[in-house]
């Protein structure tokens, strides 16, 4: 492969109107499942450098959960193969949306793992609510972290589990990417909640603002709920979730409808050529189906 | 599952701004492939629905080239499964743009199949320049007899290759779905193009417009040579094709930065959170490289 010590760059997609970031170190990360093929399985590998005991074999830490001290339950760390370089310098050039006419930045952003158990064979929903609930709190803590720097626009939290949804460690853990740009999903949602706020006075999410504590762990406790749920009901299946918020820097006017939302994707069907072309997705089963189907299952 | 035999819906998913189809019957669509793990193997069936001889298992034929008699090469047919029905009544409050208050549309549309050889085995790029080019004219052709119905906006053309590109059938096909909406992507680039073409004079793309046959051959010995290169350089992988084009009813004064063109895209990587949570895309490899990549590769 030519030039795999190229910096990253961000381009425009000018036909699309999208930013694409290219690089290259990306190609040259590990993968602890035995093939793409086995979703869930990985090897029965019984450590990884994600384990407690092997905090030298990654990317520097940033932080951990305690603070202090050798028995960590979360940590935060550099990834080793980021997508982002913190080490560019930010350009002054950077920000703005796609199409303003700039077609390359350099790829300044930050790209972290979340490490969310000291242990291999722990997966998120074995963890309890108040720890799940410590694991948001990082995150928010992280976020503030990233708002300290003036050209980071969006931070974008994200959890793959299961090689066939992306995964290429097993080791529970998520990913935050700090952006020097607003991606397009996010301001088409920020202008779509507007004008529907607009049109309705309503919102189309409701969602507690300001993560406190207790409001965390009533999530844990929910998203321990719903992930139980769907591994009866749906055969455990590889996932995806996302926390969907606004850009870091919103108008006071933009405050009554920007909010921030988790969205779980369960992998249950391929994304084909029509999807890719059109944007638009084709599901097989009706929203108000999808939420009896998860209501009607009890969880012991 | 609830309401397997519900018809189709289009509603707006009103916090992203797009359009999703609900299509219970999808669920029902068979399989050929042993398991989606095994991404590019068909069972070895040697015979489908799709065969020649097997006509009658399919859904009706809309028409076959060539035109009359038993020895066909392409059939476009209606798919069995459809994600949108020919039957519903166009309910004369269609078209326009997710956004405009109207939240669910009936899944009034039209969905196709395009069986691109009468034989199992043989894939696209075995296929000669002119048969490939005949599969162009069938596309175009069918798109004419598309636009003959007022409330259709959009027809997206595309292929899935291989279990982890979508497919559920083996036997060489295409696809046409057509849509009484303008898809959201398909807005968008538009109002990319026109930007680009606003601020620079240039085009984003240059590309052929009206194919008429032998341009058309032009394109399939393209396509075939690109599609063997990509086979022999990235180890045949499974790959999606879709032609891009502008919505049926386009403006005299969009007609000069409108154009259709052809992407390809080979899987060789898996979508995680951060791109569905963005829609920005990691490139581990820049474009020139990949260009030079495929330019460096022989084929006999
Ligand atoms: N010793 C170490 N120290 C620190 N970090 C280490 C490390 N060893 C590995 N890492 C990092 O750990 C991360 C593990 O992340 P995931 O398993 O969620 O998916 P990955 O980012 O590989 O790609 C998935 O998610 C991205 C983003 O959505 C998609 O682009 C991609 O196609 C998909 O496969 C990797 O990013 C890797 O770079
Ligand atoms: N006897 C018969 N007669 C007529 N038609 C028949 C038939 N038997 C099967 N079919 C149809 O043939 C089509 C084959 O299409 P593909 O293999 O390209 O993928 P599919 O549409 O299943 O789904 C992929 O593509 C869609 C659209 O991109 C994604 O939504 C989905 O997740 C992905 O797996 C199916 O749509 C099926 O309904």
């Amino acid at each position: 492969m030519a030039s795999p010590n190229r910096i990253p760059e961000i381009r425009t997609d000018t036909v699309n109107n999208r930013w694409v970031i290219f690089s290259p170190a990306r190609s040259r990360r590990p993968s602890d499942f035995k093939s793409k093929s086995n979703p869930s399985n990985p090897t029965s590998q019984p450590e990884c450098p994600f384990c407690i005991g092997h905090e030298l074999e990654c990317a520097p830490e940033i932080f951990r959960v305690p603070a202090a001290g050798p028995d960590w339950r979360i940590r935060v760390i550099k990834n080793l193969y980021p997508a982002l370089s913190r080490d560019l310098e930010s350009s002054g050039e950077l920000g703005g949306r796609p199409g303003d006419g700039r077609v390359a930045l350099s790829g300044f952003g930050f790209h972290d793992v979340v490490i969310e158990s000291p242990v291999h064979p722990v997966r998120l929903p074995d963890l309890d609510p108040v720890e799940i609930g410590d694991v948001f709190m990082a995150y928010k803590k992280r976020i503030e972290q990233l708002q300290c720097y003036d050209s980071i626009q969006y931070v974008q939290v994200f959890k793959n589990y299961g090689a066939s949804a992306g995964a290429s460690m097993s080791h529970s853990h998520s990913q935050m990417i700090a952006l020097p740009v607003v991606p397009p999903t996010v301001s088409t949602r920020l202008d779509s909640m507007k004008e529907y706020f607009g049109q309705t006075g309503k919102l189309s999410l409701k969602t507690k603002e300001n993560l406190q504590f207790l409001q965390a762990i009533d999530l844990g406790r929910l998203l321990k709920l719903t992930l139980r749920k769907m591994n009866v009901q749906l055969n455990s299946p590889p996932f995806n979730f996302m926390i969907q918020s606004s850009p870091l820097q919103v108008s006071p006017t933009q405050l009554p409808y920007t909010h921030w939302f988790l969205q779980i994707v369960p992998q249950l069907s391929v994304v084909g050529g029509f999807e890719m072309g059109t944007g638009c997705y084709i599901n097989p089963i009706f929203p108000e189906d999808a939420a009896k189907l998860l209501r009607e299952v009890s969880i012991s």
